[in-house]
């Protein structure tokens, strides 16, 4: 089941340097383990905003709501969920 | 280089339907051209809404806007593009 | 899988007064039978609005929006789909 | 009497963390309470979000200020009140 | 049990001119029909617009709800309802 | 001469306890005062929120500026005027 | 008393150009007119945009309704009110 | 040349006291210096904001930057510029 | 002195295809002749919109009112003005 | 490729003065590097505002976010970008 996710990160300015460098490696190994399990199955940089669009393809809502509450920037974003549908124009639709 | 691409659909009620119909058909066909050259590279639909968020693949602006202008849906959509990155933790990016 | 979906009904005011009515009865045997089958489990009037608030508990999001975009009045709605999941908090979370 | 409240929960970083897991420790237990009495009738968690989506039936306007001014976590959130009525499709209208 | 509600008219500038006339005549007296009756306790002008802010005191969300849906503008307005409280720096809360 | 005014109160978190308290009983015998003298005329809180809708009867202008700026809750307080007018339906007019 | 007035003028396209015409001069009329009278006491374009910044000087709130509601373009304008009071920083305060 | 100009002023609360006031003496003798010179020809308090409306009459784009850009209170403010010309209704333009 | 002016463009569907098409090659007269005359800077087309972004060198607000107001399109435009300065980082700025 | 960019700064009041003082020193000769290179083709002062419009003009969306993200003041902006294009009625598209 597919979802598109865009999260806006905001770190604050004043965070201890050593804990936000922390923080980022984390959410890079957790996001690219995601990836490698295939749940997490596309994630782009929006240009000139410290912002990702990210396709999930999950079991479903419950799964979705896990992934993102544990991402270790989570405390720091704000996260907007659409879910999504195959489209009728889609080739691969067959 | 990679767009999202949202689009918001809003056929006037008072369309003639023949024509209503006759352009839904045409947009499908050139979506799914594009689709097949490579250009147009998803197409999901938004749920519980007539509309769609695409990830375009494009030589440059110029041809991103030549795509969207020469939708048949065009002048019953809006349309809003985010340029999009690579991003630092995609897997794919080595 | 739980959805909060509110929907705001606008109708043109030109509309063919048969035809209104006839949309308006049929979107109704349509509720009510999703509600039977218990895909549409709760619906509630937004006082003082043409709107609903509702709850949908279905198998995935294409189902989802195969039930609303069947809907007999989507030409006429707007549609906001908000997915929810359990809270820690519910006391039915055992 | 039916209201939907919409509560996002916005803790401030820097909170100490042991005040923050008593506070949420004791919303829950008063959120589980006013669930026993019957008076919070839905509580389902926003995919994604910090914040939930409820339903309460209270027996008026000063009941559901009272509850939701004492909520332990009501100096970090925003609320959103949406009075609700009886729908005329809703089966159990009868 | 109070509630404010913003009433925003705007009827279509084509609509016939007798059914326009005998519509807002027809609302003055729905208006101060439940004026007498106490149910509609405060209605004003908002200076420089089609709009009133009004003051209701009702049995519950129910009758409220009848109320606003059964307006005669009712199909030309948008409308906004504020469940209200007795405030603690009330002088008439003793 | 009426205004609606709809004030809401977002006072910080880390403000002094004692202050606070002081500042809001300040605010109450401020209001209290001002609604023995019949220039406050109503005052209700909006349910779920740090926020009540008032109505002012006032000289002009100036006095309510006068009367906003001086309440000592203003610092922190977000203030939304709406000036008033007898409305043609209103069974007071005559 | 005085008030900043924001209009924006949207004449539907389809509108009888002759009625156009004339209800253009009436409002230039009925404008001027209250100009010599000192009541509407500045009146500036605003650049690029159908719409006019004014300032009136009026008795009280129900004079600048009534002057607002007989705008002869009043049916087509969007209209935006702000009380003013005397700044304590100009220079006519003395 | 013609600007209307907001300034919404927002002063941290934890701003050193004697800075504050300094800072509010500053910003009144800089304004009416223009004031006095002609640039600044209205400024009024907006009712129940810390804000002002007003008028400015500067020689160019470069000349209104410069007096803003060097408000005393510029680094607390927001501010919205927008320019003005002739209204065709004005009884001064002959 | 520089403005930047964004214009969007909504022809209504129903617009006689003739009177469309005159209007549309009308326009790009008129901004070519100002383009030649240097006073229409720049013009270019925002990526899946009909709208322009321009930059405008004109003698003052006035001008830039006459110019806009008289855009054969203007009825169906909505237009947003923006007045610049040089930037301190120009290098143009010497 | 071009792409017009709004840059909005907000420097926090309590950024150490001389690393404030440094990093727009260090945004300055950035941003004329970029000027030098011609991929900053111009950079305006809004009028009234710390923000800034910019045009460049790069090799792809890739190169337009290392620009922005490597901005000495990007932790403090806040960064809107529109992609634009050859409009058909620039004269210099022969």
């Amino acid at each position: 089941m597919l979802f598109a996710v865009k999260m806006d990160v905001n770190i604050p300015n004043d965070l201890d340097p050593e804990l936000r460098a922390e923080t980022i490696a984390t959410e890079k190994a957790y996001s690219q383990q995601l990836q490698r399990d295939g749940e997490w199955v596309h994630i782009w940089r929006v240009v000139g905003q410290y912002s990702n669009l990210s396709i999930f393809d999950v079991r479903d809502n419950e799964r979705l709501h896990e992934i993102l509450w544990n991402l270790p920037l989570f405390p720091y974003m704000s996260v907007e969920v659409t879910p999504l549908a195959q489209h009728p124009s889609d080739i691969a639709a067959g």
